[in-house]
This record gives structure tokens, C-alpha cells and sequence, in this order.
């Protein structure tokens, strides 16, 4: 027996599935910036207008962005690891990450979702819940967007985000001497997507909680506002980028903006033990795991050498995680000190280039 | 012989393509609101970060929204009728326009193009001369979005702009007694659609210049910026959204959102003369063509009767079209009066509700 699941037109949808879910999140919705300066969402996803409207109060500025993710081509959903809650969830995080690492207070999320004719409508409730939920997860409220038919589920949004005046984070101002950081451990989503696609069914028994603790980057994945809202305040980050490109592309990136090199110290990375484990399954350099291109939402900066201890107890006032990896250099080269004291170029993946 | 074209790999074109055509776009943008609050663009496409950053001084309302275009899956498209620059071009008009609904000033494009892995350098950098020409149409750049592959090709972006505090347009302000306008005739795209996929194979002669016209609503579209702005400076347009669902639907909502209903007179009805010719070659209702499901981009609003004169001279000194066709009702139907004096609903194919 087939049990038929309806399909509402986009009319419908918008009516009894989008209002309902955005509501409580459109209403009242305000905040406030460290300089007095005010963002109230006048008009959100239940006024069912041509846009959304915020009333912005003194001057600030405003960060914007758009990330499209491949959603229903993550291997991962391919292989069933991941269903449409989660890469609802995901879209809405990749967006939000990169307001984080410009140091913005995240105020709105606009979701584009494109979905096949025939998707019921409780899939595509569970692609708007994740949406919903990874929005709450940072304070923002998703205001509007795109919905409608097309060949496959389509997923593309932009974020928006509020800074004090001369306080965004930008990606070319990191100077010779400055202190390399990164937030947390990187290269488990690309471990995640090794372990799943390669090993998972070989059968071998493993670590209890290592397949939900890889799966968890790609299911839940975390933008980190707070980090970015602390280094943003503290007045002495002179470049930042999150991580989603891989490590090795934000430092070379940063490197490049900022007419720079790095050196960065093997010993210092952050090697969580799922990469280690994963790496070691697999007969890999847990470094190049690290550093290569791997989509984990940390965030990659540099601070004067000056101010690192001011720096680092904010950052732990916080409760908030960092790591010292590297200084920048003079000299333009990106390189790693590995532990033997050899220098070579950083290992890793390089980030999209076509093979 | 089969010529091979580049198809450089996502930094590749960000730099070789992107950045040099949107460079001149960036360079000290900046716009001023009647208020003196004023948008000023602090980084854009050039400055390569994770986002784009403006500096907003003073209060201002801002407005967003996304939109996904069909494109390439456009039936014109299919058929030969549009190329790539035209549905980049496309995309960009469908964003601003809903910019243009709300009455404000546009700041920004976000556009987000995906392509198959084998498109060619040159047709990708046709996608975005589109786009870029029809933000310079508007006279907001593109500050970011979205580059990488697809299956095949997918545009979507989202449109960012500010209007005066108090001052944007909103759909759900229309009282009884208001006067109904739309900008200019509708239909035209409804028409091309129809004209091109049914009749221009049957080889009878046109009119000349005809076939230039139908072509021209897909090809180059426009984004009403100076009726919006026009219409929210005059502080007494009650609603305005703009006709991309179709005019019926732009009427329809506006009477749900405001609870009024509208009686709209046939005899005032702008209807072009291709839609007409159009109409008679199918022996379709031209009426049914105008309301219907088109895409045309022009601005449907309500002002209080009592400053009706003083819009519409406001509206003749900038040299911008209008046509009063009806009138706002405290009775909450939409009904269309016929020439014969008969009352009818509103003719024309509903917004998007499945077949």
C-alpha cells in the first residue's frame, strides 16, 4: 500500500507551513549593539510582504552574505546519514558562520528552498524546521526568502548581520609578528565523510560514540557568533575567516589579503581524537586531515603579538575555545614547522580547485 | 572539430572574472537618503571577504529579499529566445524589483550562480555581465554572493536596500475609498511566453517590431526604482507590491492583507497593444491576459483618494507612467466591471497554484 502524502502548492505552503513555523520568531524580535545602535524587524515572514523590513537606529555596520549548499548532494545525505532537518539546519549554520567571522550580531536569515513538485509536505516541513532551529540557535529570525518548485531540492540563503562602526573583522590586516589562532579542532567533517563513505562497513568494531561525534559536524554544525562577537569587542583581531573552506585555505587566504606568510607550529594544531582515529583507520597524515578542505565552522584570526593575554583571558572569561597555532611572517611563504623541526608547505587539500 | 573553451576551476574565476567585472561597481559607492542618512559600501566583491560590509550612518529602514529564478529551465530560454546574459540580466531585475515594491533605494546584490562543471569561462562570464549591467541599471552593485558547480545551471540572489524611516511600502495599508494604480501594462511577458511557444513557428506575418517587443519583457526588464522611491516619498500610497506574481494576485493580496476587496473598471485597464495582438492571434480574452499570471515587474498601489491629484502630478513631473483602474471597497471582493457594465471576478490564470 502506498500511503499518499500531500503536496501543497507554494500559496498553501506559505499559509499553513512557513507563517505558522516563522511567527514567533518575526515577533518583536530586536537587539541591540554595544554603541546604543538598534535593529528592530518591522516586518518579518508573517507580513507576507515583498520584503522584510528592520529598522536600523544610529549608525552601525551591516554585513551580508550568501552561501548555497549542496544539501541533497552531501554525500552524506546520499549515503541516508543525514535527512532534510539536517541539511535544513546546515544551510542556515554556512550562512551564519561567515556573519560570525566578520564579527557581526546575526539579524536575519533568508532561506531559499526549491524543492520537486511531489516533495510532501512533511519533508519540506523538516527542511524549514532545521532552518528554524539553526536560526534560533544563533538569536536571528529567517525573515523570508524563496519558495517553489524545481527539478531537485534546491537550498541557497543569505545572512545578514550588525557591528559596531570599525568593528567588522575583515580578512587583510594581519601584520608580521601577529599571533595565528584557531577556535577549535578542525578536519572532522572531512573525516566524517572518509569514515562514512570508506570505512564504515568494514565491520570492525570502533570506538562507542566516534561515528555520532563525527556525524554531529554535518548534523549540527555551530556558528560560532559568540567567538566572533568577543574577538570583534576586543579591538585587537587584525584578520579573521571561519574555516569553511579548510584551515590551509583561510590561512593562505588571510596570507595573501594581508600581504603575508605563516608559520605555522605542527605541535600547537588541534587534532581532535575522531580525525586522529579516522586518520589512523586509514593510514593518513592526521595533519592534512587538519589543514585540508575540510567545512568545519571554526574560526581562523590573528591578534597583535601585543595583546595576545588580553586577548586570551577575554576569550576564557568567556568560556570560549582557542588555540595558538602560528606567527605571522615577513617573509610571504605558508609553511609547518612538523615536530621533527622540518619546515615544508602546509599539507592538505587544496580548496575546490577542479581536479 | 570541436573547439575546447576554459572552464577554470571557482578561485580561478573569482579572480579572473568576478573581481575585474565588479570592481568599477564597488569603488567608493555610496547613496544618501532624504533624511541625510546615508550607505556607504566599506568592502565589496574586490575585498574578497567572507562578506560584504556597509556603513550605514544615521536611521534608515532596510528592506531584503531573495528571489530564485527559473532561468535556464525558463521556457524561452529552452527555446532559444534568451541567452545567458539575458537571464543573468534577469535575475538581478526580478531582486531589485521587489526593492522597488517596497519604495526604497537598492544598496545590494547578492547574487548566487551555480554551473556545470563544464561551462565554459565565457558563457559564465556572460551570466554575469547580465547581472552586472542590470545593477548598474538600478545603480546598486553586486557586493558577493555565490560561485561554484551544479548539476546545471542555478541563479538565485537576494536585493537589499534602504528607504526613510517610517517611509517603505508595504502591502497591507489599503483602506476603502483608496484609488488602485498600476505602473504601466501587464501581460507583455504572459504574452511572449504564449506567442513565441505557440504561434511564431506558424509563419503569418507580424507586425514589425512585434516579435522585438514580446522578447524585450524577458530580455530587459526593469526595476520601477523611481516610481518606488517616488511613491514612498509622497507619503500617502496606502500599499504597493509589485506584479511578478501577476496583477490579479498583486490585487488579490493587497485586498487580503488590507481587508478591503477592489472593483476594478475594464475601460481603465492598460492593455498593450502586442498583448492585444497577441490575444486576437490566440483567440484568448486580452482582459484575462493582462491579469493573469505574467511576469512584468510593474508596481501595483493604492493612495487615499483625497491625494490623488497631488500623486499623480507628483508622479507626471518625474515622468513616470500610472493608470488609475479601480478603486478599494469595503465590501471584500475583487471584481472586475466589464465594458458591458457586467460584474465578474477577476479573469486571468491564478498565482502558481499546482495544476
Amino acid at each position: 500500500m502506498v500511503e499518499v502524502k500531500a503536496a501543497s502548492d507554494e500559496p498553501t505552503r506559505l499559509a499553513e507551513i512557513i507563517h505558522p513555523l516563522f511567527a514567533d520568531q518575526a515577533r518583536g524580535w530586536s537587539s541591540r549593539l554595544d554603541n546604543g545602535s538598534s535593529t528592530r524587524l518591522l516586518a518579518g515572514v508573517p507580513a507576507q510582504d515583498d520584503c522584510a523590513v528592520f529598522g536600523l537606529l544610529g549608525d552601525q555596520e551591516l554585513v551580508l552574505g550568501s552561501d548555497y549548499v549542496r544539501g541533497p548532494k552531501f554525500q552524506l545525505y546520499e549515503l541516508g546519514h543525514l535527512n532534510e532537518y539536517d541539511i535544513g539546519y546546515y544551510l542556515a549554520i554556512a550562512n551564519f558562520s561567515d556573519i560570525a567571522a566578520m564579527g557581526a550580531h546575526p539579524i536575519a536569515l533568508l532561506s531559499v528552498i526549491r524543492y520537486p513538485k511531489h516533495m510532501p509536505d512533511d519533508v519540506f516541513s523538516q527542511v524549514m524546521e532545521g532552518v528554524r532551529d539553526a536560526c534560533a540557535s544563533v538569536g536571528a529570525p529567517n525573515v523570508g526568502g524563496d519558495i517553489g518548485t524545481a527539478e531537485r531540492l534546491i537550498l541557497s540563503a543569505s545572512a545578514m548581520g550588525v557591528v559596531e562602526p570599525g568593528r567588522s573583522l575583515r580578512r587583510n590586516g594581519a601584520r608580521p609578528g601577529d599571533l595565528l589562532y584557531i577556535t577549535g579542532p578542525t578536519g572532522i567533517a572531512a573525516a566524517a565523510q572518509l569514515y562514512f563513505s570508506k570505512m564504515a562497513s568494514t565491520g570492525a568494531t570502533r570506538r562507542d560514540g566516534m561515528e555520532e561525534e563525527l556525524i554531529g559536524a554535518w548534523k549540527r554544525p555551530k556558528a560560532l557568533v559568540r567567538h566572533g562577537r568577543c574577538l570583534s569587542r576586543s579591538g585587537v583581531v587584525t584578520s579573521c575567516q571561519d574555516s569553511s573552506d579548510g584551515l590551509k585555505a583561510g590561512i593562505q587566504t588571510i596570507a595573501t589579503l594581508s600581504g603575508v606568510g605563516f608559520l605555522v607550529e605542527e605541535d600547537t594544531l588541534p587534532i581532535a581524537d575522531v580525525v586522529a582515529e579516522v586518520a589512523k583507520l586509514g593510514g593518513a597524515d592526521p595533519v592534512a586531515m587538519v589543514l585540508g578542505d575540510s567545512v568545519d565552522f571554526q574560526l581562523v584570526f590573528t591578534v597583535a603579538a601585543e595583546a595576545q593575554s588580553r586577548l586570551e583571558e577575554e576569550l576564557a572569561a568567556g568560556g570560549l575555545s582557542f588555540h595558538r597555532i602560528g606567527v605571522a611572517t615577513e617573509e610571504r611563504a605558508v609553511m609547518l614547522r612538523r615536530l621533527d623541526g622540518m619546515l615544508q608547505d602546509l599539507p592538505g587539500v587544496e580548496w575546490r580547485h577542479s581536479a
